[in-house]
Parts: structure tokens; C-alpha cells; sequence
């Protein structure tokens, strides 16, 4: 199916209210092409296997992932026990996000507290909410990290401000506006002059594939570059900015996202370039406090590493590039210390990285986190 | 050509003097092709394109490419005005390390010295002697740098040594040995349990094809990572040491090398990791002092960015990663500043990346930087 005629989101419920939509997001930008879920092995494959990933994206799907499973109950009645054995399966599917497990949970506790004949319609607008509400924190961050943006532009007198991102926390990540990207679409809407570095972030090349993706349709000037390049970039002054996403934060600021953001994180420090986390509430995880001990780290296949996949006389190949016979390893995220990052961009304004910072914005959060 | 029945060296001069025989290491670990360079311009593509790559090795080709000039010379007349302008056209093949240079000016500055019926002769053999002195050279660096690794090894009762290193600074880097993993190759024939992290460094992959198939013909246990994942493992503790190699360094200890060391360094900072950087002699730049504004870096074609190569159904093929129409730089080279350096291990011992540290091993260079 050819998505460009019809999809602006990267999930969508299709018109009959039962199958659940999402681009395919590992063939992008060769091929469009639209995945239809319907039961929750579906869901849980379109998340392992990265048809969808990205953490607001994934809590969403997760979400719809609960609502097909109502809808598919054995003999029509989503009972508790086979709801929360669901959730569980769908919660394993991928370990870092937080918005996974809080995506899940939240239909969950909506649908246990309904009657069994509404469970299904509960679930669908539950998951319909969770969508439209990261939509609107999504919107809300490129509201409060414009302000970011434009300074810089009025200092450089209208010179482009060059914005490095890491990875994809786009609207391919999201729903709409995407995360780190929905400063940089505000700012560019506005007039702005702006450049992004987009880092490729191996090893499935979210930024070379999905970032650039985005950025070129919306027409925003921008480069690719290997993730070796930061660092030198940032030395020369070739970087204003950098705005990264997060897969998972603790209530102290540390935040997990795409491995390699750690290195991004420390060339910024060195050379005193403002690094920005922009993260919609649902990426909080208020029970942890130290990223670097209590935020799993997901260990993916090491062919992901070692295959690299594109496009090849016309068609989505992959090419191995090591020895045959050698090994590899597939971190799929760090956790840069908050001691790095100058500042949250949330739905609720901007805060500095630390447990006063995000209580000041989230006050009805701010209890002692559990394992103090 | 296969070359396995033959090859020792990435580069040698065959039986008849007048060919010098390079491996092909564009499409290493996939396919073993043998490169036969008759002329300067052979050479100058060898070098450019990088059939041969890494510092010392190009020392030691263009070294050979100014005899293969001597060779070819216009009726048989190696004249000083030939040999000079051959010279800055073999220099200028590629910017940043400084071993073509001093290769190719010390065959030169030996040949013009020599009358015209012997300069053929003397390239040969200036140009061999180059090669052998890098041999010898290599072996110490793997003496000296032993200890470094013996000691880690005592510490952990004989654990696996965890050595991360980036690119290719091996033999096929150099002639034999190599630089960065000189030190692993003597610890590894002496009994001490090692392990090395190989990142693949894009956009060539130098580490995931060249540095793991190095290893793996040697035996040494490896593991390939992404270029991102370094920081993550420094952070949980499993690397114990850092060794790469230069392109160039300054005379006050900044180091030139592959594109993403810059990260590695700030990360081993970070974490209390000791960063050692591999030498012979032949890559310090006396001339200069500071690294970042000094030393050219070179920038490639951005296709080896958007491009990938690999094998493919028993072929070697590239894919496109990137969007057709998004842009991409390639900046080479990053440069580390001396006070993220660990130590240097030269042929001459190991010290301090200091102007202090290079003239107490090298006190016939010690005089005033020219720039001062």
C-alpha cells in the first residue's frame, strides 16, 4: 500500500475501528509502506522489530496494542486476568521506554474500572486520548523550545543556527511534531534560519533514514553526518545547539536515549554548546532516580550491527559489513547524566535536569521517589 | 589476485623491482585483491582513493610512489625539477597525515643528493628503508606498550583486558604490526587474556573490517560496536584501556586521528580510563603546536556517507542509506587535545602528551616550535 496519499500520522485506527495502522518505519525512506495490526502478537512484533519505535510512538502503540486485545478476547469478554497477562506481554516487548509499560497501564486501569461490555469501546478512546494528548505535548515543546532557537538566531543576526540531533525524535517518533524536531519545525514555520546536523545513529540509521526524511519533506535545510562527526563540528563552532529526545528520564534527570547520545552529550559540555532533552511528560519515570543503574539497557540482535540495509538497484537490501566470523554487540541506548544536559524542554516549559527542576513543572509528582 | 598465499605486508616491491604491490583494502574482509601501481599516478590513486590507508602506510607508499617517479623518469633522466614537482603531486593526494610528506621528502632530499644514474637506485632503497625502519619501529611500540597491558591484566587476576580501539591502526596500517595494536598482538602471543573492542568507524568502517579481520586472523578475541557505543561501556566499566593510533601530532602532544576519536577521549576522561595513543616517530609534526588550528582535515566525498559497502549475495555492493535527495559532509579526521591523552607509546618509550614528554624521548628535536 503507498502511504504518502493518506497518512499523516505514523499510527492511525483504520475507518472500521479495528485494525490499528503504522508505517513501517525500518523500509523508510526507500519504500512506503503501511503494516496493519490486529492482534496483539502484531502489536508486539511492530515494536520488537522496530516497525514503529521512538518512545511517545511506542507508549501509543502500546496502548492500541491493549485495545486490540480487548477487542479480540476469547468469546468476547476482556476479562481481567486475560487483560493484565496481555499488558505483561506487550509491557516485554521492549525495555527501555518507560511510555511503553505507562501507555499499557494507563488503558489497563481504565478498562479494568469498566463493565465488560464497554471494555473494548473504553480502550479504543483511552488509546485514542493517549495520542491526541502526546500530540499536543508535542506541539506544546516546540512552543516552549522555540524561544531556544530564535535567541540564538538573533545573536548570530539572522546567520543559520546550526541544531545537531541524535537519532529520530521526530513526528515518526511521535504522533505529530515530533520531540527534539518540534522546536526546530516552530522555528523554521516562524522564518527562522536554521540548519540541522543530523547524526545517521547507528546502527539502524534512524537520523541518515528517518530524520533527514522528515526534515527534507518539510523543506528544512539539513546534513547528514556520521556520529564520529559531532565532536569535530562542535570544536570548529560549527553547532549553536544540540536537541536530543529520551527514551526513558528519571525523577534526577538522567536520561536514556539512543546510544551514543552520552558522547554528544560531553562534546557539548566540553565545548560549552547548550544540550537540550525535549520530553513530553509520559518519558518520566518518577520511581528511579539513577539512570545509570536502574534504566535497563536493551541489548538488540548483533546482525543489526553488522548488516547494514538500503537501497540497492532499486531494492531494500542489506550488505554485511564485518568479517564473516566476527562478533559483535548491539547497545541500543545510554544514559547521559543530567549533570550534561542544560535544560528540559516538557509540554510545561523548560527546567533544568534535576529532581527540583522537574517537580517545579510537575508538582503533583513531587513525592520522595520510591527507592530513597 | 588472491593474495593469501603471498602476502605478509599490505605493501612490497615483486621480484622485478619496478612494480610495488599493494592490497586493495577498499574491499577487505570480502575480497582479497592484489593492486599492482606502476606509475606516480597509480599511486597518487592508490593513496586518494584508499586502496591503502593509515599513517605510516602512507609514508611508505608515497615513499615508493617518488621511486616509481625516479623509475619513469623522461628518458630515463630523473631530474631534480621532475622529481621535485612529482613530489608535491604525491604530497597533495591527502591532507592530513603527515607521514606522505615525510616519506616522500626524505626520498627525495636522499635522491637529489645522489647523481642521476644512481637515483633510481637510492629511491629503491630509501624508500625499503623506510619501510623497515616503520617495521622496527611498530615492534617497539608493541614492547613498550606491553607493560600497560601486563599490569591491567595483574590487576584483574588475569581477567580478559577490555581494549577499545578505533579505526584500523594495525599492520595493514603500517607494514607490520601496526601502532594501536602492536601492544595487543605482543600481549596476546605472551598468554595475557585480552579482548578488544573494535569500533566499526564510519564511514568507512576501517575497525569492523579491517581491525576485526586483523584479530581474527591472529586469534584475538574482539567484539564489533558501533561507533555510539563506546561511551556506554566506559561507563559500565568494561573498558579497561584505550589505544589508537595518529595521523599526525603536534609537537605540544595534540593527536589528528580518524573522525570520532575526539569522542572516545572525552568519554574515557569521563570515566577515569586511561586513552593511549600508538606512534612511531614518523607521524609528529614538529612544525606546529596546535592541533586545532594547525592540522588540515580533510574532507571526503559525501557519497561515503550515504553510501555503504558490503557483501551481498557473494558480491561486494553498495547500499544507499540516505534519503536520494538529503546532503551529507564527511569530515575525516578529528583532532584530540593533548590534555585528554593518557600517555604516548613511540618506539622510544612511552610519555606524556607534552611538548616536555616528546623532547625527553626525542631530545634531537628539542628547538622552538617554528611558529612561536
Amino acid at each position: 500500500m503507498s502511504m504518502e496519499s493518506r497518512v499523516l500520522r505514523p499510527i492511525w485506527l483504520d475507518d472500521n475501528g479495528s485494525t490499528v495502522n503504522v508505517i513501517d518505519q525500518r523500509v523508510l525512506p526507500h519504500e512506503s509502506i503501511v503494516a496493519e495490526l490486529r492482534t496483539v502478537d502484531h502489536v508486539i512484533t511492530a515494536i520488537k522489530d522496530m516497525f514503529v519505535r521512538g518512545a511517545p510512538l511506542i507508549g501509543v502503540t502500546g496502548a492500541y496494542g491493549l485495545f486490540l486485545a480487548a477487542l479480540n478476547a476469547p468469546e468476547g469478554k476482556p476479562e481481567n486476568d486475560y487483560l493484565i497477562q496481555e499488558s505483561y506481554r506487550l509491557k516485554a516487548a521492549r525495555p527501555t521506554a518507560v511510555n511503553l509499560s505507562w501507555g499499557v497501564d494507563r488503558v489497563l486501569a481504565a478498562i479494568l474500572q469498566a463493565p465488560l461490555p464497554e471494555r473494548v469501546n473504553t480502550a479504543r478512546r483511552v488509546a485514542a486520548d493517549i495520542a491526541e494528548e502526546e500530540v499536543e505535548n508535542c506541539r506544546r515543546i516546540g512552543e516552549h523550545g522555540f524561544p531556544l532557537i530564535e535567541a540564538v538566531s538573533q545573536k548570530k543576526n539572522g546567520a543559520p543556527v546550526n541544531i545537531l540531533t541524535h537519532c529520530n525524535a521526530g513526528w515518526l517518533a511521535c504522533v505529530e511534531y515530533g520531540t527534539a524536531t518540534a522546536p526546530m519545525y516552530v522555528a523554521f514555520n516562524r522564518g527562522i534560519n536554521i540548519h540541522v546536523w543530523v547524526d545517521e545513529t547507528r546502527p539502524l540509521n534512524q537520523g541518515a533514514r528517518l530524520t533527514a526524511w522528515e526534515l527534507g519533506r518539510h523543506g528544512i535545510p539539513h546534513t547528514i553526518i556520521t556520529d564520529n562527526a559531532g565532536g569535530h563540528l562542535m570544536q570548529h563552532d560549527l553547532v549553536d545547539l544540540v536537541i536530543v529526545g529520551t527514551d526513558r528520564t528519571t525523577s534526577s534527570g538522567d536520561v536514556a536515549n539512543k546510544i551514543g547520545t552520552y558522547l554528544k552529550a560531553l562534546a557539548a559540555k566540553d565545548n560549552d554548546i547548550p544540550f537540550y532533552v525535549a520530553l513530553p511528560s509520559s518519558t518520566i519515570d518518577w520511581t528511579i532516580q539513577d539512570g545509570l543503574t536502574d534504566i535497563p539497557i536493551e541489548k538488540r540482535d548483533p546482525s543489526e550491527v553488522r548488516y547494514v540495509q538500503g537501497l540497492c538497484q532499486g531494492r531494500v537490501q542489506s550488505v554485511l559489513v564485518t568479517p564473516a566470523d566476527s562478533p559483535a554487540a548491539n547497545y541500543a541506548f545510554d544514559v547521559t547524566p543530567a549533570r550534561l544536559v542544560t535544560g528540559f524542554i516538557t509540554e510545561r516549559g523548560i527546567c533544568t535536569a534535576s529532581h527540583e527542576g522537574l517537580v517545579g513543572l510537575f508538582p503533583e509528582k513531587n513525592q520522595k521517589p520510591t527507592n530513597m
